[in-house]
């Protein structure tokens, strides 16, 4: 992480971090910042873990010390305009709902990641912050993931797909089907902001090209991404061996998925987490903070769920405070 | 679809083929055979068709016609040993189940593909034929899985994983949390035959070496099989752009799968369905045939359903017949 950081510092001449983690490692990472990066290095004692095999809303709301959730408490408090984890999601997803809450109308946030498919760019959300949702869970989740992508893809109307197991009507489990019906009223509410094209199928988020945001279950959405993810890896690894240098560029996956639904700018590192990962993650988590993309993204979610008939929301940051 | 029988034909000497679907359209593919082909080519008409629009179950019972309805009756009152089928899983499913009923302690079946995972193959199921199953329904897959793995694989003692969102114990969402024990107790009971490694997350299918046995629902492993096979065809572009006739051979997706707790030899076309994908169905029944697989795959599975104590089963084919 100490490395990931010192790699994102020295790219971005105008970044500040805060580490947030047990004292002596934390200040073992300042006493290895060089120092002219140390400057704009601060630490955040933060003592206790949340272990990978605890239960993480009852770890979370247990240790008040616990990593992730003072890493929130910068955010809330605005010593900190964004947070980078590269730890559990689940734990991130729990300190983030106890400490900043979520926004008007979201009951469960999800994580989007931007997938680099081969028809242009696609949001594939949730990718695991939220494994058991009900439809109207991922209802939200679809008018989170379409306010993301006219940000961050600069797509005037996306096109929304639901991942199942056919194209056709009717197919997939029976959530998909209760689904199906309320995503396309949806849509015909959104007066032109999105459109629903209907089911998509697993080939359809890493070749694209038929819809922008493809909206599932955190369980599946995080299983298809690692699964892609896996390909890529086994695929990377094969053509290096065999063309050595000359090996074509096999894309690479996202690195950093966005935590939708709460009230700031958290970044949650995905994959195996080397240094390289973690600056993307830091850097990332840099170019939302500056072009503005938290507020953009508040201002398409209201417009997205308030009701026909309601006044038009003044602009404005959401409110980063505790909201149950 | 007859494309692919001739080429099936052609490779393999001594196959039979028996064309179901409408009169029209088989007649032509007889007439498309080369003379000393054609005696090795049967038809048997059919000419009702299972949309795709169509709710599978219903449309299966309703119509006594329906092409891969009368496929099943054709393996059922053994005029052919194996079916083929490149439509609709759920319809083929729906067929297999009102034609051929179940095998005993089987409430529903599972699809099961072979994935050339990059440490040795992984048999993953359900890749669709049950996109909601209960706990108890995946515990039977589990068996059915490892049955299979004992067969095809040839590995005498498979590693069965649970696929989740993690791998440490109480990832993922409710249905993984109520199997987590089940499975591990399943395994103890197994003596031997066996062991259970827990969860698995997305990327040990494609990568293999954790499990040689992945379990998981029929929403999740059909949206994953895609999206994996997805990423293959991309690369695949993209290095046949890059590297010309040099390119690295990048590994083909699994063609065919086996529909697994039906009684009979029940092959899944799958992808999208060229000839050379039917003819490689095709070819894999018939080897399914040859090598008395589902007679096998049937004792296995009986030796891990039968409760301790149970008498040793007699040897035997499962019997053929309509059971509910």
């Amino acid at each position: 992480v100490v490395d990931g950081v010192l790699e994102a510092l020295r790219t971005d001449p105008t970044l500040h971090v805060v580490l947030v983690g047990p004292e002596r490692v934390a200040e073992d990472g300042l006493a290895a910042c060089p120092e002219p990066l140390r400057t704009r290095v601060s630490v955040a004692p933060a003592g206790q873990v949340v272990g990978m095999e605890e239960r993480p809303v009852w770890a979370v709301r247990a240790k008040a010390g616990a990593t992730v959730r003072v890493a929130m408490e910068t955010l809330r408090d605005a010593a900190a305009e964004a947070v980078v984890t590269a730890g559990s999601t689940g734990a991130a997803v729990a300190a983030a709902h106890v400490v900043l809450g979520s926004l008007p109308g979201v009951h469960r946030p999800a994580l989007a990641a931007v997938i680099p498919a081969a028809a242009g760019p696609v949001v594939l959300l949730d990718v695991g912050a939220t494994p058991d949702p009900t439809a109207e869970v991922l209802v939200q989740h679809a008018s989170l993931g379409v306010a993301y992508a006219r940000v961050v893809l600069a797509v005037g109307a996306p096109r929304l797909g639901l991942l199942s197991t056919g194209a056709e009507q009717g197919r997939g489990d029976a959530l998909r089907r209760r689904l199906d019906e309320r995503l396309a009223a949806l849509a015909d509410a959104s007066r032109g902001a999105f459109t629903y094209g209907g089911l998509v199928e697993g080939q359809h988020v890493p070749l694209g090209g038929v819809a922008d945001v493809v909206l599932t279950d955190g369980f599946t959405g995080n299983v298809l991404l690692k699964g892609m993810e896996g390909v890529v890896t086994l695929v990377r690894e094969a053509t290096t061996e065999a063309a050595g240098a000359g090996a074509p560029a096999v894309p690479a996956g996202p690195r950093a998925a966005m935590l939708l639904g709460v009230p700031g700018t958290v970044v949650v590192g995905h994959g195996a987490g080397r240094a390289a990962d973690v600056a993307a993650c830091v850097a990332r988590a840099a170019a939302a903070v500056r072009d503005g993309e938290h507020q953009r993204f508040g201002e398409e979610f209201r417009a997205l769920t308030r009701a026909p008939g309601d006044p038009t929301p003044t602009r404005g940051r959401p409110d980063i405070r505790e909201v149950r």
